[in-house]
């Protein structure tokens, strides 16, 4: 997974998946504007194994967290390079709950459903899947929501090694952490994450295992 | 706040907040690109006031979560406009921490006190700041980190009453909610908020209020 260089990084006037609103509005007899994003809407996923007591993660190379890392190389024509040698790309590997983004036209616990299969190699059946909440994922330029559940897996469920779609170019690697160092991790600010997982980790304890609430 | 009207929405093919760029790399040998956003780090503070035993919130209308709440109508120059008599706009208000982005080069607690005024009205001594953690806010599109602070604040310390920086634009109400209400807030999804709010309230509950954690 590591294995990652050849970093270019070029201006983008215009993206297929990045697409820029622009909103005009008039607020208390204030015109205003607003530069906002289509994003797709989401799901995330706590995963709990019980017959091994872990939590279980995924892991991967996000390049937007990597870049926001780096020092960078102006080159001749406009593009910057980045020194692969100097900055590990392990700067950019993030760990992450189970997730996926709502693109295709069935119930939402279905397609929590695909994502633990695809990237976790869990067959879990729906009435297992708990949902935990939801909340807007940006609040700043994307309005998008995301879903969270909860499953409780075993490991006679796990049916493929996961990683991922390769259609899709995902490179995947599945983490596990022992429930009793989760909260741990969770404030470990050397762990590179995203706000889901340490709110679905808290989630759990407070829920799933109250009685390690003090540990 | 919520005499808001007027909304028209373009694409916007070039704009002055959102650039895209796209990361071209080498991943296992596979060659792959990613088109990411620059975005501005940023601080969120999780206020608790003793002298009340409250938790002081932000409620502010947000054009992205709005416009992804509601049906548009497409007007003849390719524009769409949404009809706020149907589509309320209390639909885009939402509740989160005080917050703001790192953009001036001081220290970033300093920048959390700034903003605790600003939004506010309370001022706050820097030794008061306690940091909680951090964690990258997004991980697919922008790799930005956010900067968590929680500060204990008493009447006394109340000195403007807040509501933004107008010349930003910012139209900012104060919300206090009492902390016996606080777990049920954070679940409730008729109230739309962001997941900062969310951790950072089970935070406050695990970590200065232990007492309440059963309730």
């Amino acid at each position: 997974m590591e294995d990652v260089k050849n970093f270019r990084v070029v201006d983008c006037e215009k993206s297929n998946f990045i697409k820029p609103l622009k909103i005009f509005y008039t607020q208390n007899g204030k015109d205003k504007a607003w530069d906002a994003l289509k994003v797709h809407d989401s799901v995330v996923i706590i995963i709990y194994n019980s017959s091994r007591d872990v939590l279980v993660f995924v892991k991967q190379f996000r390049p937007a967290v990597y870049i926001s890392r780096v020092d960078t190389i102006k080159q001749d024509d406009g593009s910057v390079t980045i020194d692969h040698t100097k900055f590990p790309p392990s700067l950019g590997i993030t760990y992450e709950l189970c997730a996926g983004i709502v693109d295709k036209s069935k119930p939402i616990v279905e397609i929590a459903q695909d994502e633990v299969f695809e990237e976790c190699g869990y067959k879990v059946p729906l009435d297992r899947f708990r949902r935990v909440t939801g909340y807007r994922s940006g609040v700043g330029t994307n309005g998008s929501y995301q879903n969270m559940f909860y499953i409780e897996v075993t490991d006679d469920m796990k049916v493929s090694s996961g990683g991922g779609n390769p259609l899709e170019g995902e490179l995947i690697d599945i983490v596990e952490i022992p429930v009793s160092e989760g909260r741990k991790f969770v404030m470990d600010e050397a762990v590179v994450k995203p706000l889901g997982v340490m709110f679905g980790i808290q989630w759990f304890y407070d829920n799933i295992k109250p009685e390690l609430k003090s540990t």
